[in-house]
């Protein structure tokens, strides 16, 4: 059927509800150019405000979804299981989840992404590893699954491409936030991939894409809503992003931690977080007798799992990481209690350090990043360093403070940090 | 100062006030290609949605204003005058109201434009008259204003080239109908064509771009404030649009109805409100001694300007007229008061017949159109014609047909149509 483009814009700018056939028409017609960029940008605008229904964002992400290949590994042994992070500061989690859930024995087939902005991208990470792959053929990625039970790599250019022309658009038509428009995107390309069973952590906090409990918890229904309507068993957890995950921010950083955390060490929060997201992945894809994530990290299996993946995709796990020319320590002016550790200015901070980029074609310095050295509740005092900054080049580090101002504080009352997990929703 | 499109669209889209160094920028980016086509879309949507304050309006119709140049009339011996219609079906009013201004002591400097839609253009029906030229250079324009008293003529590229390019952008993006883009799209062209005073025709009704009289009294209020703020003397009248204005809807067909108007018959609406509208130029442009345009409609001092602005832009106002080369009538098929004659129904079956457009690129044609036999309040009798279509292709008829479905009724109870004049705004 062929549709109209201004009346399809018109539809959703009236707050009606847009049909079956129009979705698609839609979908395609952009794939194919036929809807050009500027009637695209008019109707994200028209969805970000007056929104989208259930059977909408269904219908959208499905569209979406049938605009490219659907992966399909129905050949392996292992059922498939996959986590998704609507991305935070410091959030390195699949590093050691990946690994962790593959050595309990699920197969974890994860698509990721590069990161833009304040927040990390799990490929940039792991690309601080000399010698690592992101880039993968379909046959490679089944080998290294098959193999070590766990791939990380980028996403091809057949998967949900009407979902990649769309994103680029929204990135500067300022459409982003919209969750109809960020839920079937990230469950087009999640669904495309080909996971039996996926485990969503929807952040919320200053350092997370929603900033309130009620939205994250809204994107999440969302996101379940569609998994679940196109037979992948979903779940979410609404984690807390008000403050940086673990204690390094950066790519190299963050793998370091990672590696801690696979030898059965590493920051406790980080610990908690994957435990709790591989039990999840391992639920869902029906894996109930399998062993326990906690017990994978104590034993050394998901460290085996973790050196046969990076090891797969031509990673060295044993090379020594890049490490920074310069580094400058931010210390406390006062004695007290850490009361505040801002995620959102600590993440901007090891942006401007070098560790994220400003537009996608930018490269990231594998070595810049921050350290911090208290994290919230911890009792500091004055002069002690509270976090070390990591950068190539001395320059940085007087942008990187100024987006620290006003990040931390230390505080003589008592602090009561909030909960790591907020709830779930299935 | 430069500004970020995307922190630009971002303000509007969370119902923020753009400053007014914003929208300077916004419109100067824009017109140069900094902001992509895709990124004003974006932005004249969330304009759409979440409106915009008086000194926005104020502002983005200057900044549009100072895109191109601002004629000058000073160096006339009269004062000018103009007039602009939202747009209806029928509404050849300019024809005959132009030379009656003119006849009265104005000058009437009218930029005019082609029609789209089920609406018509003025230009469209003075280009049936052989040999009359719609695109003038600014001397020639002078020339004619000079000898004639009354030119209409196409826009200059130079005239608010901001306008034309975003207007063109809205047509496509389902972003035309947002009141204060209007009002500033309307508004910088009359502004930028130098005209001292100006008579806003605001129409409300289904063959109006404004189906209710709220909008339309906004979108009058909108556009009498950015005329005002800009030191035109600025007046407008609400006026009906449920129903075809005169007896005929085409280009040339409406011509010949403009004609008798000028030879001082003509439909008793078109008299009205081509005389209430004259008025109401005059006064605005301070003429308060003047002949009373209904004088001039009877002394054929009006039919002289007439032939005087058609001869001086190349037309030859005694040449014979297009005549379609078929017609079809529709019969009334009960007796009674014909009690609605539906204003949109009517445009887009005159439309269909060949007297409109739907790309701007493409021809009309001329002798199509229809010839209304009875006006709503008239009383019919059962096989007495009711209309009759024009077109040069007996294909058209069916199409054209359809469209009148539904569009006429005739009741056995008393009719009493509406008045003409709703209200008037200064």
């Amino acid at each position: 059927m062929t549709f109209d483009a201004v009346d399809v814009i018109r539809t959703k700018r009236n707050r009606g509800e847009l049909s079956d056939a129009q979705i698609d028409w839609t979908i395609d017609a952009y794939t194919k150019g036929v809807i050009a960029d500027e009637q695209m940008s008019a109707l994200a605008m028209a969805i970000l405000l007056n929104g989208m229904t259930r059977r909408e964002v269904a219908r959208w992400t499905d569209a979406m979804l049938r605009s490219g290949e659907r992966m399909d590994w129905s050949g392996l042994s292992r059922p498939t299981t996959d986590k998704h992070s609507t991305g935070g500061v410091g959030d390195k989690i699949t590093l050691p989840l990946a690994p962790t859930v593959a050595a309990c024995g699920a197969a974890v087939p994860q698509l990721s992404g590069r990161g833009l902005g304040h927040t990390g991208g799990t490929l940039d990470k792991l690309e601080s590893i000399p010698g690592w792959r992101a880039s993968l053929s379909n046959e490679e990625m089944l080998s290294v699954l098959d193999r070590a039970g766990a791939v990380v790599c980028a996403a091809g250019s057949g998967l949900a491409p009407a979902d990649r022309k769309l994103y680029a658009l929204r990135d500067v038509t300022g459409t982003v936030e919209s969750i109809p428009l960020i839920a079937s995107s990230i469950m087009s390309k999640k669904i495309a991939e080909g996971t039996g069973a996926l485990v969503l952590d929807v952040k919320a906090g200053s350092g997370a894409f929603m900033k309130s409990v009620e939205d994250a918890r809204e994107l999440a229904r969302t996101m379940v809503d569609i998994g679940t309507d196109h037979g992948v068993k979903t779940v979410a957890l609404l984690t807390a992003m008000d403050t940086p995950l673990g204690r390094t921010v950066g790519n190299a950083l963050e793998v370091d931690e990672s590696v801690e955390v696979l030898a059965g060490g590493g920051p406790e929060d980080i610990v908690e977080l994957t435990v709790a997201l591989a039990r999840e992945m391992l639920a869902a894809a029906g894996l109930t007798g399998a062993k326990d994530p906690a017990d994978a990290l104590r034993d050394g299996s998901a460290m085996d799992a973790w050196r046969s993946m990076i090891s797969a995709q031509g990673g060295d796990p044993d090379a020594p990481l890049p490490v920074a020319k310069e580094t400058h320590e931010v210390l406390a002016t006062e004695s007290g209690v850490l009361a505040r550790l801002d995620a959102y200015g600590v993440g901007v901070a090891a942006w401007r350090l070098g560790a994220g980029r400003a537009r996608k074609e930018d490269p990231v310095v594998h070595a810049a990043g921050i350290v911090l050295h208290a994290k919230p509740g911890d009792t500091v005092r004055a002069g002690q360093p509270l976090m070390t900054l990591h950068a190539d080049d001395l320059a940085r580090f007087e942008r990187a403070l100024a987006a620290l101002e006003g990040a931390f504080a230390v505080s003589s009352a008592a602090v009561f940090p909030g909960p790591l997990l907020i709830d779930r929703i299935a």
